[in-house]
């Protein structure tokens, strides 16, 4: 962390800020120009005490120079993270994988049907909600433990892990027990209780980057789970808020190179939550694997207009088998692989 | 709700929509012209329903008509709410009242020394946080239990209601039991198990908007409280994350008429998160009140460069002391009073 | 255009909207149940009326329904538009094209060099800046008129067509005179006089999105171009402000899909600006591609860190050159080509 | 500006930069510590370097301490500017202005009748459109020259000095003809062109905010008017573009605060345009005035169901008068006057 001071503040003042450095168990590194002084603190995790120096008055700018995050970064660990998730499911290597399946779980016959239809097409891990975030307490909210018991068994029935999301800390054991992979939702990026618990089991997490959180927020709340001692997180982007109002949300490709250069973890897309427009997913979902996609999430949907939520975004049976043909050729353009 | 179909859609898809629409217990009002059809489908809730439709191929445009809340908005409710919180202290009335305090609670000597003088420059309410939400895992997280009890002991002292916040469903209990008012982060914003728990006790409720919370998400947020039977709920604007990086965050002053004119619920600013800057929160403080607001959430400390956190925002008790007397007056220029 | 009335909204009220849109040359469609009352307002360019009913005290509640846009629309014209540069380059095909150079045009040399290693690379288009839009007043502003004649002379000996762009409309004849395609800036996208100047001459057009401008506002921008009789307009996304500051914009892929199903005009993407930093631009480059890019601007440089503008985004000669071979992978398995 | 070197950069990379800082002409300052190497690099207007160095491999990080812009800098001149207009009119000083008037001229009778309302109600200045910047190509585009010559007449009739928009260089003269003030648009912010020959006249100038325009581009864009030898500006906020849909833009108080204390320029704020909805526009005027406006321009129509552009902003007479009354109010509470 670079402090740099206001032009013309005094020895007492610069005394102040070494002497806190110091008492904070720093060491101060001291640049006294003639028209500048900067003070640098280096050491580990010196960016939580930005708020300390940055409330001094004589101070001009603070600039951080070291990550706030360490287990997330690609300086703690320069290879890839491979996540082995049951099943003899790898993320994080040559191939990329597929997570489908519906939005919300209505129905163990449509979750089976769906599951098998996406199994058929070359997925490898079915998705489905028990707990849904809805916006309006009068929204449909998920079938609760009994969507997670027809998810343990259509994994086991097809032989495919599941991915399912909980919403609270209490959630975590349960989607735990029934679930291969806990998903935390883009409304939960900052709910530290549900990080904490769920970096204090051991099945794989993925963490969906919130609709206004920063990359740097993203890694720092993966940080959260890894500290606790799990290191199975997989990062998920799946469209941040902007202006644009034709599309959903507004899927941030850039933060796939970014992800890949700062950190170590998988990066998982969400096209289906990205754009939000059915017809438009497969097109998005090309383009995540370009980016450099460890894994896809995708909504698929038998019926999606009796679908109780993002009906409008869920891949017809047909239009995913399509879709999954097509992700391969991109694939093996990037020298990866998907069938 | 008004759905619009594709030019040139079929009679199967429109009897297909009026069928959906009375099966979900609705009633379909049909308007065929030459060149466009639309179906109105009224009744309470119609909007939570907008996925199904939207799912489907003929439906070019849905636009919503009615509010997706209910409880929270003026329709249901023509008055002002005014909450009673304890000690004689009323919000959403003509007094404008301002909850004052450090971020953090750090030690029992800072918060009872920023008590006295908040309250002697005439704030009615003390704020301070036990649990502090905190993007990087290794900074400072609160006193917890140990600093809701210093709260209480404030409060009894200074005969001052207290606010302190809520991060988890099972905290609500703890700061319920301690404090007068349950604060719910902009973070929690979407955090409904944590709503709903608020929802189910009986103290008042201040929730902040999240930093990329619509106005609509907000009340729909506020409706998942009210839904429970805790009709005292409060309204925070604390600022909205956008392009501009001068600033902490853009406090967003268009909210208040607007969350005025939609809903009875009285309305609470935060400049000093709405702007994060220390010199400019008094300033701000006077706009938040120009443009209406029912109480102010400030922070203030007297030492803020030793807060644990949010020190270049905290403002210092002689800037604090003075800004109250300043803040009165524009109060009684829009005919409110403060003092 | 469907306008919705307040509930309980008097029949004066009706009548004095459906005379108003009588008097305004078009069919009020009326609609009128128990709860609501709604108008429909059919016919072209009923959008442009919108502010005067949104004016009204009894309209709750205004949707467009006919897009405000024509000649850029699908609609209008079924087919992709494919346009015909000089020199046998066609933009909107199934070949994709590469646009490369500078940002700036600096020196001959510089861009000559540039110029014949982007060809041999396989790049059919010579990009680089005569006249520079700079925020600050004191950065360097560009070659002006010696710069274009430079682009001329290097598209002469190369057999490639250029591209420069054009800041005001009096540039619209210099850079036509000497350049085969005009592009118009992000800063410029709602400057009119010149989009209609850029309308009134025959050469084809690149109009890049401006970082806060929604795709209808793009289109509509297109638009005033090809209302004045120039129908060869090519689209270019190059990024959006957001409150991600970790990439210098966010690239919206989103957008690809989204235009090409409202319009016919080509897309082209701009990966360099759009994300900002060297070392990602070639992934989003390939992203592009698998979006559904119709062409690309890169901004190619021998040496960056001599570049007056954007060197930090500029590729390496040798990062160029594997680039493209890359890139031409991504194009054949969505069923284009490129090299 | 200072330059933070990658760690473990080499002796040669560092000859490099440093030798780059003195061809420029400028002073290196060079702090070389067992973690890291900082190079400063200080004088006037180094900030326009920046790119040539982050182009750089061994770059880790940039960090600006000056500011890119200077005349218009608070350290150029502590002083606040106050700007004569004609007829005595001062801006910047105690008294608060209004601007007002329609947004658009339509006809002489309209213009004059409006004029006559606001002069009446305490208004000091005309404000109306003659040349319009229209999204979409078919709306009306405003009556040009003509409509000049109306503002001038009515300035004429009422002994007020007048202001009105100009859309390109060569409107410059034309507006600055007939009116007292020209206004450069939001669309316009960084048409440098126009920026440069508004510098070149001695009238006074407002310059509105882009809607994605940060406040340091802000300054640059007056900053280029300033350098053509113009000190005559004044800064307008007139609403963000944000994710919130309820309400047109988002009005950035914030930034009168921070652009008062980095600028010496008065800052006006246009409360119509930021929030876009007639019943508030009062409301945020009052906001506006305690957040630190020096002047506001509002749109007022009698008819504003008949305003070709901006009616559902417009303020009715009635509205505007009593709104004049409640500002002087507000005024007076921080030590300003308005009436």
């Amino acid at each position: 962390m670079i402090i740099t001071l206001k032009k013309g503040s005094k020895k007492k003042e610069t005394d102040l800020i070494i002497g806190k450095i110091k008492k904070l168990g720093y060491k101060p590194h001291i640049s006294k120009g003639k028209d500048m002084t900067i003070i640098g603190m280096i050491g580990e995790y010196a960016e939580k005490y930005r708020d300390i120096f940055a409330a001094m008055e004589a101070v001009e700018n603070i600039s951080e120079i070291q990550k706030p995050y360490k287990l997330a970064s690609r300086e703690f660990q320069k290879n890839n993270t491979v996540i082995k998730v049951r099943r003899n499911v790898e993320i994080g290597g040559k191939q990329i994988h597929v997570m489908a399946g519906p939005c919300a779980i209505e129905t163990k016959e449509i979750l089976f049907k769906t599951a098998k239809i996406i199994k058929n097409a070359g997925a490898t891990i079915i998705r489905g909600g028990a707990f849904k975030p809805r916006s309006s307490p009068y929204a449909f909210q998920g079938l609760g433990e009994k969507g997670l018991k027809y998810m343990e068994e259509a994994g086991e029935k097809l032989h495919m892990p599941t991915i399912s999301e909980a919403m609270s800390a209490e959630q975590v054991e349960l989607v735990s027990k029934y679930c291969d992979i806990i998903q935390i939702g883009a409304r939960n990026i900052q709910n530290y209780d549900l990080l904490k618990e769920a970096g204090k089991q051991k099945k794989p997490v993925l963490i969906k980057r919130g609709m206004a959180t920063t990359i740097k927020e993203l890694l720092l709340s993966a940080e959260y789970i890894l500290s606790q001692g799990n290191y199975n997180v997989m990062l998920c982007e799946r469209g941040i808020r902007t202006f644009e109002d034709s599309t959903r949300f507004t899927l941030d490709l850039n933060a796939v190179p970014v992800l890949k250069k700062l950190s170590h973890l998988p990066v998982i897309l969400d096209p289906s939550h990205g754009i939000g427009i059915r017809e438009h997913v497969g097109t998005m979902a090309k383009a995540c694997i370009a980016a450099g996609a460890d894994a896809l999430i995708l909504e698929v949907h038998p019926k999606p207009e009796e679908a109780f939520s993002d009906g409008p975004q869920s891949l017809l049976p047909d239009q995913f088998e399509k879709l999954m043909k097509e992700l391969d050729l991109v694939a093996k353009a990037v020298g990866r692989e998907l069938l």
